[in-house]
């Protein structure tokens, strides 16, 4: 099955949430072992055991991993390996981008079928051009995998380049016009494309203006829970598909990873209690908004 | 001494080359291992010793360490230890760039003083706007290291967007002109600045009005070597200072890693040979073209 069947079939059956594995400095608690190695990879483990049945997506972010060395990458393989034996779809968040060549490495990090950090699909940077996602999207045809390119992401410095004018039109919207035929090529059965897009939008304007212009692209939406948007927000560039919203996931770390009653749980199980509290308050927050704006 | 004063200081002792040390799947020779973990550790330490005092300045590009898993990133941080001992400095190729909490934890990896993979500057991209540069550049301020942007890639695709007009000018001038700030921030006692910009010109013209942009920066220049510019070509961004042209480093990498007579060494000292001669090699052409052109 195509990545963008299996990451719609995932939000069909669990809702859009997307859980961002991102263990920031200072917040794995003391339970696990704290801000180690060995801490992030016994976290690590134990949220996928929490949000397994809950949510269908997670999006652990590299960079968390790399600040502890080859020892913090060797956390995350692991946990990248257990979230696949979950049954979970793994978006990985690491933004790589570069010349062909230097990319073909990137691919057989993370999306070749053998990877040693296997995942469902990587984000990756559009600055330097078509040539340095092409490697990636031939991977993802290969192995049915997804990319997801930055087009427009959420933070203040966006509008530094993002959202200026290029001959015409944002610099994000002309990314996301020069992508039409990649996202054609990954389109699966559902009719969605695994050529995902990151779009934090501004507002409901903006959002509604990049599903335009990509209707096929799977989006993953930025910003939701601690960032700040709703979840009427978050689903601003959704589209009403059997009853409800569809269109991609809709990321949240801090609030479903880090949420204040699991930080001061005393014991795994209230941890663990926390974790699927906070899972399903999401889930379920996105799930009312999904069904309700159609 | 501040990033630019240490890289130029090198640049002096030896001339302006930047070995990169960049290990492509199938490169690696048997008399290492070849492509394994151990292999590209046992040739990185190799190369590191090969080159001490006769290069100033080693690039390794992180997606050919990734490609291996932990084990490959194990060898890259031994690889840089190495390369600290050896007293070269280190340009660390990872284009990495994401939002100011998440890029901490990238200056935690890569630039901070107790990083686990220590270089003396990381390579990142502007896609995301200066506030996902500014903790990059703090790092460097407080620990004397330095950021290397994106600006004007060499590869054919850096036409799909960098070079298309952004009002008025095109997008990597845009870059250039936001950097401005940051630039001086980073300047050492030389009048250099250890905002270093990646400036794969294609032609002298574009060479020049990068400089003209940036007059203080040093420039990273791709492309020389077995990737086709010639040693003018590579310095056309250069200025004359004390009698030749300086302003940054010039990578190579297959042509000085991998040439053919290494390739087909029957022995470590045959090996070491070939790496020695392509160097001093390398070396002595853009030397030679230095001297001529000022």
């Amino acid at each position: 099955m195509s990545f963008a069947d299996r990451l719609i079939a995932a939000t069909d059956e669990f809702g859009p949430l997307c859980v961002g594995l991102d263990p920031h400095a200072g917040r794995i608690p003391d339970l696990f072992g704290g801000d180690t190695p060995e801490g992030l990879e016994a976290w690590g483990l134990a949220m996928i055991e929490a949000v397994k049945g809950r949510a269908g997506v997670i999006k652990p972010q590299s960079a968390f991993y790399e600040r502890h060395g080859w020892q913090g990458m060797r956390a995350l393989a692991t946990i990248l390996e257990a979230a696949r034996e979950a049954g979970l779809t793994v978006l990985m968040d690491a933004k790589r981008g570069d010349i062909g060549s230097t990319a073909e490495g990137y691919v057989s990090a993370f999306l070749a079928s053998d990877a040693p950090f296997p995942c469902d699909a990587l984000t990756v940077n559009p600055y330097m051009g078509l040539d340095t996602l092409e490697p990636h999207v031939r991977a993802a045809e290969e192995h049915a995998k997804g990319v997801i390119v930055l087009a427009r992401t959420s933070n203040p410095g966006s509008a530094d380049f993002q959202s200026r004018s290029l001959e015409g039109a944002p610099l994000f919207e002309r990314v996301v016009e020069a992508l039409a035929p990649m996202i054609e090529r990954l389109k699966g059965e559902s009719g969605w494309s695994g050529l995902m897009l990151v779009t934090g939008a501004t507002g409901p304007d903006e959002a509604r203006r990049l599903r335009a212009l990509a209707p096929d692209a799977l989006f993953l939406v930025p910003g939701y829970g601690a960032q700040g948007a709703s979840a009427a927000d978050a689903l601003s560039g959704f589209v009403p598909r059997g009853g409800r919203l569809a269109g991609g996931v809709v990321s949240a770390s801090r609030s479903v990873s880090f949420p204040p009653e699991a930080q001061q749980a005393r014991s795994l199980a209230d941890w663990r209690q926390a974790i699927i509290a906070a899972t399903n308050a999401a889930q379920t927050d996105l799930m009312a908004a999904a069904t309700k704006l159609t």
